[in-house]
């Protein structure tokens, strides 16, 4: 990719002034990284106000072939929203309306920059519920969701993000729409381009605008916390759990290693436990009692340590702890690789071994937590960059650690996607026939290569 | 698209020696219509007994530029599978091995030929479900569900089959195979082309193997009929249960035409209702007293004329009813034009009350009912076909109906597809843009154009 011309930077000035075009370093800067910790400088950020300025942006940069790189909230966790080859970022954050909740229809359509949480809200006010629910929630975007099919605890029970997009406008290099869906539960007319843009993270268009369908608001939840001396036991208990024709609303694991995170941390909910669970459920008011009682008699089957039920305060202090790991894992060392495996569901204890092992073998903390019942584990490899050889050890474990998950018809990834930081595995796990089609349809819906470029596609 | 040569066919029998390649025109006739009624002689019939010879085929007739029709069970109603340019039928028929059913990863892994209620009694064996259930889920396909992405009664609570497939193996047009997901419950590596196959009728490849996800059997159903007076306050009180929190397994609703079909055929359930709703739920044993009590505390504040909940035998009863409306259908009327469509959930009263009118001005039998939850209204146009005026008036009203589903934001087809049966309305619904790209798609993976040739693609 060029450099923008000073012409170009004119050009871009005239579609955006008013502030929505920011050209200094300064501000630049602000628009180079994401939460992976990467970093590279935009040229230039344009700040559309609707749909119309996104368009004549796409327009813009696809006639001097400018790099674009879309960016909402950037709580992208591998740098799928970084501008590695410069050009311009196009933030979507003022993209931010709620167009409408309609509570009869059971959708709400909202601009693309609109923060998850607030909608989330919105929808609650009318009774309804937006299940798809990323650790970000309250920073990242229906858009941001969207583009990288965001997961979050729910999954289990309410699948992900790519389950509740029923209809977008998107706008593709060049400019051109696509209004894809709509407002209707089902649809099966034509090929369902809609579904092919959804996890595409940029690479492919930028949404304007997004239909998402909309349940009614569970009424009460409960959480079952339970304590295990060992994990295999806990993955035992948890299989069971899910046989009983109950889906939790959310089923996580923690690892002795995310328990000891989480103890220095100040989060001492665990008693002595080496693993434990978290089993959440949702049900109506009635309902609630009995799916517990059946949790804690298939969990007597199996070696627990402890039983602790939480509603209410207590409930959102449980949650609360879950949501301080990220934070915690700090307390064992500086740094972190983090990565999102997905392996068959049964084979969970299978891996969550094989990388103790790896932990033992590079003499590295690694910590293994999440979405038991999705077979999702993110893995944190602890280490501290400034040690040279631990440097070396923690990345030669994360090498280990995908090789190891394809191994057992795993995925590199189940939430936070490619981006830049897995680029060199993408090939590990897609064939060379998948590859190529895929590269074929990136080329058909962004022919210049414009759309986030330099992300392997 | 050419006639075969002698040369050809001659190539043809050498790939499928054994009766697997069938030339005569009484052996070919069996292979060229489908649930439509419409049909096509093909000019041969292949009956690959594995992969490597479907790939072998897709080869020969890439190679040949010969039309290629795949077909599985050929209960679609649209003619999806009907061979309206001659060529090589592909039955799938032969590809019915069941690979694994896995109670630890939860999930099944089948050829593409595999009846699917067989794989879903396989699953029930292991206590596992695989709840995607077409009417036609005795006779119809795994491979062919995938290929239409099947709706059937339980899309309310469960979603259709495209939210159960987590993995394929498919041919394409050239004999490329294509290995996309897995056995991973979650996977967001790479763009979603397997998503992009589901529901694309095999107009973009021929599944070989497929893999899909199962839950735990829910434990117990119960099935709920109400009557009312007015189908107003039938759809009113379908609202209201939903935002209980509650999501039914299936939900139902019958007009007054569909009730008196019924009648006709001698199954009366209905009393003097004019609109009634089934609402099934399923649920652990303790909490099913808890829904019903819930829905029918619901349902007190509309004007039902009666309330009876059925358990086992008896509710096995009610929805062999339910599965007789298509047959019933015929005491009306001798013909029928079978729709499929959806408006958003809300608009369902105003869809209904809409067709209504077409069947008075036309002066015809409309029966409408389906699954209200999602939107998706079967509409049967009854009619006499040799009676040219009656004839002239039911496809006037199928056009109709069809232009009001659309100005209600809906979709023409939430289940069945395009086929050639909608062929003509295909633009209606889909934008210029769309179009384009879909067809770009298409020439991407089917670049000769041989893949189910003539359907629109």
């Amino acid at each position: 990719m060029k450099k923008l011309t000073k012409g170009q930077i004119k050009s871009l000035e005239k579609l955006f002034p008013k502030g929505d075009c920011l050209l200094s370093q300064e501000e630049c800067t602000v628009f180079g990284g994401d939460s992976s910790g990467l970093f590279a400088l935009p040229e230039a950020v344009a700040r559309p106000n609707n749909e119309e300025e996104l368009v004549e942006l796409m327009r813009f940069a696809q006639k001097e072939q400018i790099a674009v790189y879309p960016r909402a909230s950037a709580s992208n966790t591998v740098g799928a929203t970084v501008p590695i080859l410069g050009g311009i970022v196009v933030s979507t954050t003022k993209l931010d309306k709620i167009i409408e909740i309609d509570e009869n229809d059971f959708i709400a359509r909202a601009e693309s920059g609109v923060i998850t949480g607030i909608l989330q809200k919105e929808a609650e006010k009318k009774g309804l519920f937006y299940p798809p629910d990323p650790a970000s929630r309250d920073i990242s975007t229906i858009g941001g969701n969207i583009a990288t099919c965001a997961g979050g605890m729910r999954a289990i029970k309410y699948g992900v993000t790519r389950d509740y997009v029923l209809g977008m406008r998107v706008v593709l290099a060049g400019g051109k729409i696509l209004e894809l869906g709509g407002r209707c539960h089902k649809d099966v007319v034509g090929f369902d381009l809609m579904r092919l843009f959804v996890g595409s993270a940029g690479n492919l268009g930028i949404f304007s605008e997004l239909t998402v369908k909309l349940l009614a608001k569970p009424q009460e939840t409960a959480t079952v916390l339970v304590g295990f001396s060992h994990l295999e036991e806990a993955l035992k208990a948890s299989q069971k759990v899910l046989l009983q024709g109950i889906t939790p609303r959310a089923m996580e694991f923690f690892d002795a290693q995310t328990i000891d995170a989480l103890k220095k941390a100040g989060d001492d909910i665990f008693q002595n436990a080496q693993a434990a669970l978290f089993i959440q459920i949702d049900a109506t008011r009635e309902n609630r009692e009995n799916e517990l009682m059946l949790i804690k008699k298939v969990l007597k089957n199996f070696s627990c340590l402890f039983i602790e039920e939480a509603q209410e305060e207590k409930e959102k202090y449980f949650w609360n702890v879950r949501s301080h790991i990220s934070q915690a894992a700090f307390e064992l060392a500086p740094n972190k690789l983090g990565m999102d495996i997905v392996v068959p569901r049964g084979k969970i204890a299978q891996a969550v071994n094989a990388f103790k092992l790896i932990a033992e073998k590079h003499s590295l903390n690694i910590m293994c937590f999440g979405h038991i019942g999705d077979g999702n584990i993110h893995v944190s490899v602890m280490y501290d960059k400034f040690n040279t050889a631990e440097n070396e050890h923690a990345e030669e474990a994360k090498k280990e650690i995908f090789q190891h998950t394809l191994g057992l018809s795993g995925s590199i990834s189940g939430e936070h996607g490619i981006g830049l930081q897995k680029l060199a595995f993408l090939d590990k796990q897609l064939g060379k026939n998948e590859r190529e089609y895929m590269q074929a349809v990136k080329d058909l819906f962004d022919p210049l290569g414009i759309l986030n470029a330099g992300k392997g596609w």
